[in-house]
This record gives C-alpha cells, sequence and structure tokens, in this order.
C-alpha cells in the first residue's frame, strides 16, 4: 500500500488536458450508465462550525475507485489552519484492498472541480468564447479560469467579490500570472454584460445572480453551491435559460441549484454532463442560446481523477 | 498524523472491560441523542462480488471522530486474500485535520462487533446465565463468547454451524482455548435447547433460529444481519419475544432482522440499546422472558473503539 503525500501528488497531476480527459471519461461513464455512485455521506459537527462529505463511485471495469472524505471547518483560519482539508483512499475494485490513501490535503478535489468547469464550458459555452466572468475571488475563483484556458482562447477576465479589497488584490495576481487583461467590478451586473462565459465559485447562501445580468449567448457554470443552504443562482436565471445541464440530478436537487424547485415541476429538462459528453442528449444549440450548468461535485470525478493520479504517480517513479 | 499498522492497534487494543467500556460510553451517548450518525454509506461492486460501507459518528464533546471503510470482495479467498479488510480515519472533532489512519484491515470492526454482543447480553440475559449456544464457527463466533466471558461466567458452549466439519474443528480448538465444556450439535433446536444466551453469527440469507429453538428466558443476540439480504431469525423469534432491542433502529429496518416486518405496523415496541443503557427505556424484567437483540454494528461504535485505540496506542508508547 502506497501512502502518497500532497507534494508528490502535486508533482504528478496538474490542472492540464491529461487530468481533464481522465475526468471527462469519468462523466461520460456516468451518462452511459457505467457508474455506481451512490448518495453523499455528510456528517454535521455544528459546535466547531464543521463538516465533512464522503463521496464514491465505482466506474464499471476501472480496475481502482476512490472514496474521497473532505472537511470543512470554518473556524480553523483563527487556528492558523486552511478550513478545507481532506483526503482519498484508494480500493482496488477487484479485492477491496487499499492500494493507496492520497493525502492531498484537497488538492485533487480542486483541480477535478476546476476542469469539470473546463468540461462544462468546453461542451456548452460557445467556441469564440474569449470574456470571463468570475464571481468570487478565491482559489477555485483561479482554478475555473486556469480550466477555461485549456478549452477558450481568454483574452479577457472581468471580476466580482463580494469583499471588494479581496477582489483587487485577486485581480492584480490573476493579470500578473496568466499576462491576461483583468479588471474588477462593484456590482454584479456590470461584471457580466459583456462575457461569454461566467463563473460562479461563491458559498453564497442567498442568490447572487439574477436573469437580467446575463447577455445574450452566454455560458454560465455555477460551481459553488454544495449543500442544502447554499445557492449563487437566482431561480430567474435557470427559467431563463435555454439549457440547464447538472453533473448529477439527485444531487443538484438536493444540494444544487435545483433545490430552489423543490416541490414545484420543472418547466424545463435537466439533462446530466455526461449525456451530453456520450451525445445523448444535446446542450448548445445556437448562438445566441443562454446555458447554464450546475456543477454540485460527484464521486465519480474523485474516482477519476484517484485513478488518473496513482497512473501518473507510478509514470512519474519510472 | 500518525499512520498505524495492525499489528500497533492489536497490541494496544484488546477484546476486554477497558474497550467494553469505550464502546458502551458511545452507544449511551447514542441513547441520550449526543450522537450525529448518518445513515450508512453502501458501494456494491456486483462484478467482483464486492461491497465497501462506510460508517461515521460524532459524539458531542469527543475529541475525535473516525470514518470507517469496511470492504467484503467474497472471491478473494480463491486469490489468497482475505475476503473483509477495512481502515478507519480518525479525524480532529475541532479542526477536521486527519490525526490517524488506522491500518486495521478490519481488526477493530470485529472487536467492537464483539463487545456490543457483550454489552447486549450483560444488559439483557439473566444475570446467572452459562450456557452459550453459538450459532456459526466464524472468527466472530469466538470473539461473541470471549466478549460474553467478560460479563458472564459462561461454562458450557453449544456450537452449531451449516457446516459441521469446520464446526467440530472450530469447538476443538475453543474447548482446548477457553477450557470449556464446548459441544457441537448438528441441529439448531438441539444445539439451542439448554441454552442461556443464543449468539447467530452467520451471513445467512434465510432465517435460521424460529421461536420453537427459544428455550425459556433466554437471551438472543442476532449480529449477522447488515445487508438486505441478510436474514437470521425468522419473523416468529421477534414476535414470541417479550422484549426486542436494536441497536439502531433505522438500520434494523433497513439492514438488520426488523427488515423482515417492513410495510407492517409492528405489534411491539423496540428500544434502542442506547437507551437501556441510559435507563430511559427497561431491558429484561423476569427470569423467564426472552430477549434478543438484533445488532448491525454502528458508526458509533467505530468512534468509540477508534477513539479509545489513539488512546491506547498513545499510552503504550508512553
Amino acid at each position: 500500500m502506497q501512502i502518497l503525500s500532497r507534494d508528490r501528488i502535486v508533482q504528478a497531476v496538474q490542472l492540464d488536458q491529461h487530468a481533464m480527459a481522465a475526468v471527462e471519461a469519468g462523466f461520460a461513464a456516468l451518462g452511459r450508465g457505467d457508474v455506481t455512485q451512490p448518495p453523499i455521506m455528510s456528517l454535521d459537527i455544528a459546535e466547531a462550525n464543521g463538516e465533512v462529505d464522503i463521496k464514491t463511485a465505482y466506474i464499471k471495469g476501472q480496475a481502482h475507485f476512490a472514496i474521497k472524505i473532505s472537511s470543512g471547518f470554518f473556524d480553523n483560519p483563527a487556528l492558523g489552519l486552511s478550513s478545507l482539508n481532506g483526503l482519498m483512499i484508494v480500493m482496488s475494485a477487484k479485492t477491496g484492498v487499499v492500494e493507496a490513501v492520497l493525502l492531498d490535503e484537497g488538492y485533487l478535489t480542486d483541480i477535478r472541480t476546476a476542469l469539470a468547469g473546463g468540461i462544462a464550458a468546453r461542451c456548452l459555452s460557445n467556441e469564440d468564447s474569449h470574456r470571463v466572468t468570475l464571481i468570487g475571488a478565491g482559489l477555485q475563483a483561479e482554478l475555473q479560469l486556469a480550466a477555461l484556458l485549456l478549452v477558450r482562447s481568454i483574452d479577457k477576465v472581468a471580476v466580482w467579490a463580494r469583499d471588494t479589497d479581496k477582489a483587487r488584490i485577486f485581480t492584480e495576481r490573476l493579470a500578473k500570472k496568466y499576462s491576461l487583461d483583468v479588471v474588477v467590478h462593484e456590482d454584479i451586473k456590470t461584471a457580466c454584460q459583456n462575457a461569454d462565459i461566467i463563473v460562479t465559485t461563491t458559498p453564497a447562501r442567498e442568490p447572487l445572480l439574477t436573469a437580467e445580468d446575463l447577455p445574450e449567448g452566454v455560458h454560465v457554470t455555477a460551481m459553488g453551491s454544495d449543500s442544502p443552504y447554499k445557492r449563487e443562482l437566482n431561480t430567474s436565471v435557470l427559467e431563463r435559460a435555454n439549457r440547464v445541464v447538472v453533473d448529477t440530478r439527485s444531487q443538484s436537487e438536493l444540494n444544487g441549484e435545483l433545490k430552489a424547485f423543490k416541490g414545484q415541476g420543472l418547466s424545463f429538462d435537466v439533462p446530466e454532463l455526461g449525456k451530453i459528453l456520450t451525445g445523448q442528449e444535446y446542450g448548445r444549440v445556437r448562438r445566441d442560446e443562454i446555458t447554464v450548468c450546475d456543477l454540485t461535485g460527484t464521486g465519480v470525478q474523485d474516482t477519476a481523477i484517484a485513478a488518473y493520479a496513482l497512473h501518473a504517480l507510478s509514470t512519474s517513479e519510472a
């Protein structure tokens, strides 16, 4: 059994086309019905303002599957610790023997989450999309941008975040690091007005984005909402969209943006991303359509990135 | 972060009164409502005849909680591997930081499962119980006996197992190891006829024990059934019993013996073991009553034994 540190994993796994192909293959397997993916297990520890989520999935025919444990303890920064933490256990799908413990401290989750955003944009945004608006100024906002750079020729970035000072620092850093035209905005509507792609990456509990903020032809990826308490999109965004796509329907209804429609019938179809990847459902059909993809984070992404990491690590050792 | 091998864990944690007290405290906390225990997460891998269960629980006020991953891959013996496997991840309940990975390969599960049987018998069997019948001749049958020896002055053991040859070898070994009068039987009814305590420890899919097999005053612990497909007790056993107790009601209904009554109203109360430990519910009230305890295995036992193991390991190092 291998026990692998974050440093070794970071060396072997990058936010690149290879990792994207692995995560995309996972979504496609989900679309084909070749994945067993139980509901997320959640443990709340209210006294410590903490929560733990456990995700897993088995992809038919794959030699390994992962069990991903991720924690968020939101009083940690006051103790000088990161709020987010996590590890993955990789088991043989033939024997159940533990093959590896990936002590990635959430790194692989960050990567596979960003890659899903890239995959969604490649599937749903117009091919010549070059202007991105980031709602949120955290690590995942940057990684979403990095993933978009893998699939579209981005040259302009607009940023809005609740904390404008944080947004400014983030903007300056991004402009330098990626040699891009990055501008900070003080309201969401202005930030979005020329966007080809909008990515929401916040832990908001009240919707931030409304239908009025959406320019014609835009694609929106909402990746922040991942619990019954979080929401980023006003229902008008989903009602206005020509196409709403989710990573996993049941998770979106429980933890994602579809929960806003709980108890109501939906007036629109909601295909899963994997079914678009496999051609069973269509995505965008016209330039001027508005598309939305709600990502809640799935066990199949974890199994896909963990299996890829094991492979990449074995290659990097050779 | 500590990574602890099975050998070190076996050195530090034994099937004894100390470990029993830890597991009992976990059940009592559950009884008081001081435990958050999400439903079990299960992943089936049918192609490999395998399954993985994930259990967790947070006990209010405890510094640590565990996430236990256990696998059963039933084609493993043909590959020279054990069917059962597992590990526990111990996290800080204050920060979510991983404190330890216990590579116990299922040892702590075996121990906490046996201890629950001991606790159930201490709560529910007559105090002068000395004759035990074991249904099943596997590792857990032996451990259940060992746990009973901690709480009752056992001197006679009767054994029945589907495979009579296996039962004979088991019986001989038990007699020698524990210096007890151990007799093998070829039918369940004869094996049970003088029992004060019966423990069923099989992976049976059809009920083995019926009401006719039960002598007056007996206590029955059924610990084999832990999935929607397994059952050890005929419904007549539960209907005949004066008191039916479970470790966790929702789990017994899904994976344990209560699932036989699914869709029917129960004609009897079913308190949880923890509520008897805390005096909120009564257990046995007369010598001649028949009591039953259905154990499905709970996350709170895992967290209790893992926290105990960490403590015992730190003491044994000092």
